[in-house]
């Protein structure tokens, strides 16, 4: 099939992973921007939209305002991954120039591969874990965490299988809960899954992450198949 | 298979798009009336409910409740389309007489058939625009829009598509924002699409949906391949 | 394949009906315990998640209340039911003693394989249809319907057709109203279902059900194949 965004100026580019388009307005229009009700107004804006993944665009982006010149102005998590238990996402960048949105846009799509290593499913469900040994903004405006500090992101779907997880987690290393998030409880858009955000030592944070990530798959693996991960395990 | 429906009083019809059904009910109870919490109660109500299709289904009642005496007493958008990116609907009419609210549901079941028309949709997401030369008071409920004026709808999912397909719109022709939804910010019910709506001159108006369309099928065949409607384009 | 589960003093047992699983901890770490933002705080805590169903689980967890020394301490409803038109559902109940939750959990795997009976779905959507003589705490937590006296619950997807089903209920037996929910008037997270929760003389309960059940059966077949449910009706 032939890629007709190609020669659309406002296209980045695409990955399969998560139905993930990277998308870029030089110059929004006034009006649009006035309805969007940003908390900060930018000229040029970078995009990324996703069906399947919120984390992994999260951790992603976090990585791109590490790498340039731009703001994350909007974070939104659709219910969604097709008919799966989470989200998409809607992530915007914010820059004064087009440049570094596009740069922002660009990072996010590369790292999106990496950030997708440590998801697991199967047909019941799916298990999420993300680390990183210093946090940045997008990590901060999505969850709250303290910026230049590591933090861990652990989710199980179905939710009764995060929850666990999250106890596995915090049992294992020394840890700080710095946010839980559960289907009717604030954290996710009436997802079926329970999300833990912790902060803490490196060590000890990427400890914790590992021990949730060990009980979940035992866990799902009771409800289907053995879950897998369509990319490499970065933790 | 046979049609068990058919000798229920309730059962209007029912249409393979959306997964559509028309229904009536001469005399709701009073404890149920009481229970909907409706903001005008009417004897009679017409329903149309629907597993896919917002959009469609609101640009349908418009055109029953400008052919009928009847008054849409009621506009929900569950999170649906069976596993895609955006609504279903439920749409209860109000009339004194029972012949109205069934001719208005005899009406949005006809009409649905027309406005699924400018729906394209790929495995990666869907696009949605709708267009007319005079609103009615269906469309001024769910979205806001003056009575009498043009209106136009623009949806794009995955949301950033539908975002770009917004910027494009009100820079191709000198129409007024209505109203904007995202993922988070109201607007939807957490589906993964930005929305759109506009008003001003009808010429403009269909120019701004026109030029979103053509902007969105390109993004969103980047994804996946070239969407399709199931319906003839009517804008 | 193998259940990786089985080891774990996690895990108590799953079933495919609705990929339900349930999990208990014996002494839930404090900092998640607060993060929860439980009502009343357990040192140990069962588990019940599923994708598929909460009216289910949440009727077999009644059961579970009524038959051990345990209480229900969150219901939270996902929309899921993988790409359905429904909720999956996260209970959990909290007890003095591990042993006491380890029990709620299995009663509530043994009783939802009956609490599906009269789940009917095809294609298009599905009915749910519960019943009992007596309430318990689950269910008064759930939708606050009084402890000790007959309870039915009525559930039509697409939301046009519980509407309709919700009628027929009220017009055919002497009932109260408990509540109603639908998919944007609170009552259920964005689902594409209407539900009625009804309350009164067991007699007059049951008849409203079963009057409910034969008229969605007949609606939900307009859309497709004739529903059918998956296990044994038992009302």
């Amino acid at each position: 099939m032939a890629n007709n965004a190609s020669g659309l100026t406002e296209y980045i580019g695409s990955t399969k992973t998560g139905d993930t388009i990277g998308l870029v307005i030089a110059n929004v229009d006034s009006q649009l921007l006035d309805a969007m009700k940003l908390e900060k107004s930018y000229r040029s804006i970078g995009i990324i939209g996703a069906r399947t993944g919120a984390g992994p665009h999260i951790m992603a982006a976090d990585e791109a305002v590490k790498a340039t010149n731009t703001e994350i102005v909007l974070i939104e998590l659709p219910r969604d991954t097709k008919g799966g238990a989470g989200h998409g996402s809607l992530i915007v960048f914010g820059g004064e120039d087009v440049s570094d949105v596009k740069r922002a846009v660009e990072v996010t799509l590369q790292e999106v591969e990496r950030t997708f290593g440590d998801v697991y499913a199967n047909d019941a469900g799916h298990l999420e874990l993300q680390y990183t040994a210093r946090a940045s903004y997008a990590i901060n405006k999505a969850f709250g965490a303290p910026v230049g500090k590591s933090f861990g992101l652990i989710v199980g779907a179905p939710a009764a299988i995060g929850l666990v997880m999250a106890d596995a987690a915090v049992k294992s290393a020394n840890v700080e809960v710095v946010g839980y998030g559960s289907p009717g409880n604030g954290g996710t858009s009436y997802s079926n899954e329970a999300i833990l955000q912790i902060t803490g030592d490196s060590g000890a944070v990427r400890q914790a992450v590992i021990s949730a990530r060990e009980i979940g798959k035992k866990m799902l693996s009771s409800l289907g198949d053995e879950p897998t991960s369509s990319a490499s395990s970065y933790i």
